[in-house]
């Protein structure tokens, strides 16, 4: 069997191959159940301790406070785009933006359908190869809530702070940086964040809320996106994604095992400092975002030429580094080094980085 | 390692061991790739392969005609209920609803937010014991829609024909009898089901819908509910749930060796009858379902005695047949036997049924 690869891809990714080789393991018979995860009625007292601990584990390494519910949604992250105007627009019926990226602007125009939107911040003027500051934001004080995405995958962008919105509940999407650092999540009315990059296969999206933001839907609000029912519910208003959530709870334990969110932000400062190193010494390569705004998990550059690009791309394929192209929006390279990444591929690729460089300069 | 159990959950319920041995062999390294289908971009070719082969496998098993659309969706069956109206209800803003259990319920009951909703028929007055026949159904014929639920989970019913509807859209939910038995697609147009019965874990919904019917969401529609958008983005409008629909083609590879639907209709005729004759020649135990209503996915039965039921049902667990405790609404007990139970688990359930009466009548 030939090995395993190193991909890079901007997600669904990498996994802990501690994770993969469990799951693999009790496939067929979870520890002596007689039956797969898969097979398993989410009503029954063997899952519900699967998605008991899977909750537990993640309230721990992110220090989740009390006073906030955890949901274990199916609608993706951008179910969440509906999902939270939906729910949070409430009697204000307005809330403030901030755009930096392609998901977040998706994030605004969805929400448009459901009340007043604000545009607080745009980094759209310099192609999103930045991040605001807060002396940039225009905040109303009477929005519902400020929305923002804390890492833009596609531009390889991340805010370094957490922006200060007086008493107006912050909403954050966290999906490709969930997991990878340190988070006060008391800081935030919610958080968001598709599973598929840092914690579980594609199907699972968590949902961070505090207490009392729930509950002022909108009579149209489709059941299953009423936050509301589905914190009555424990998640369980529907079957849940049984299979995800066993997953997560088999990263996790990897988290754990790897010194928690602190240990995950040191694995991350060392795999994205390889890179921005390599690229900032590099007279061949250019990073799509401003040094300040530069993202630890999806590094964006690029030589400039299309076809140089592309020949970096293959090349790279062919030595066991995948997935390296980056978005049509920006073209060039991206590289995604999640969680999950190891430092190994990371070495691997800046390596490859300065060989490249060698070869055509 | 103890041998696996017989899972008689209504869902999620037993996969094919095929397809778990399978995916359990190829978890960490998908044939020579180097990486799990859990870690692929859903924009790769590999994926696309995967996903392209299961939406061959399913056209080609339920024999779906040209001018159907095939949509691989994750908003559960219980997302339906509201993706049906926001998208059907259209001009005419009426539909036509069969209550024959909880989830058609369920569904009319969402289906009011978004339109004018007629109960066309109901079978709530003998406790939803039997399905309507043809003529007892009061057809609107300036309805949207009709809409009904072919097999009724928790009260074990099942429709043995296809309502005659005539220029109404036939809207069906299968999730508990697709793949189980023939079904002429043409005669509708559009059909849901939940994976987590007959098809794949949960965490995946399969819509199949004629051509022309999406189109006219409603202005509150979820972008993540609007068929027309699935549609256009051939069910990658964001990451699908790619491990569920990997499960669903393995899952359709053991459908096909086993002959089909013609073949899956066979065996569901002699699981049932095993389990209906058993309890029809026997003293001490009734069906809940009325004769001609009886589902061959779901046999609830009962001894009429509370504390006999769990006793059987205890009995039941400790001699490898799990979850045969019938919902709360009906008591007593139910056998789910869909595709993926062996005969030889029915034939064990109908042995103990019968030395169970032995026993204690």
């Amino acid at each position: 069997m030939p090995e395993r690869v190193y991909n890079f891809s901007a997600g669904p990714s990498m996994l802990p191959l501690s994770a993969l080789e469990r799951a693999g393991a009790e496939i067929t018979n979870y520890r002596g159940s007689g039956m797969s995860v898969m097979e398993m009625s989410h009503r029954s007292p063997i899952f519900q301790e699967i998605f008991d601990q899977a909750q537990d584990k993640l309230r721990r390494v992110l220090s989740i406070p009390a006073g906030y519910k955890l949901l274990f949604l199916q609608t993706g992250a951008t179910g969440q785009f509906s999902m939270v105007p939906l729910n949070l627009m409430g009697e204000a019926g307005r809330a403030d933006y901030a755009v930096t990226g392609n998901f977040s602007q998706l994030a605004c125009q969805e929400a448009r359908k459901y009340g007043a939107v604000h545009i607080a911040a745009s980094s759209e003027d310099r192609d999103y190869r930045y991040i605001p500051a807060q002396d940039q934001l225009e905040l109303d004080p009477g929005a519902s809530y400020f929305y923002y995405c804390a890492n833009n995958t596609i531009y390889g962008t991340e805010w370094n702070y957490v922006p200060e919105t007086g008493s107006v509940p912050l909403v954050c999407d966290m999906s490709s940086n969930i997991l990878s650092t340190p988070v006060d999540v008391s800081k935030y009315g919610l958080i968001f964040a598709g599973a598929q990059k840092n914690m579980a296969p594609a199907g699972l999206t968590v949902v961070i809320l505090r207490e009392g933001l729930a509950g002022r839907h909108l009579p149209c609000t489709p059941l299953m996106m009423e936050y509301q029912t589905m914190i009555q519910k424990d998640s369980m208003y529907n079957t849940p994604p049984c299979w995800c959530i066993y997953m997560l709870s088999l990263t996790l334990d990897w988290v754990e095992e790897n010194g928690g969110l602190a240990g995950m932000e040191r694995l991350r400062r060392q795999r994205s400092g390889l890179l921005y190193e390599a690229l900032d010494s590099s007279r061949l390569f250019q990073c799509h975002a401003e040094p300040a705004a530069r993202s630890s998990m999806n590094v964006t550059f690029r030589t400039g030429k299309p076809e140089l690009d592309a020949q970096f791309i293959a090349q790279a394929a062919q030595a066991g580094l995948l997935n390296l192209k980056g978005h049509r929006k920006t073209g060039g390279m991206r590289a995604s080094i999640y969680n999950a990444m190891p430092l190994e591929g990371v070495e691997k690729l800046r390596d490859f980085i300065r060989a490249f460089e060698k070869a055509n300069l």
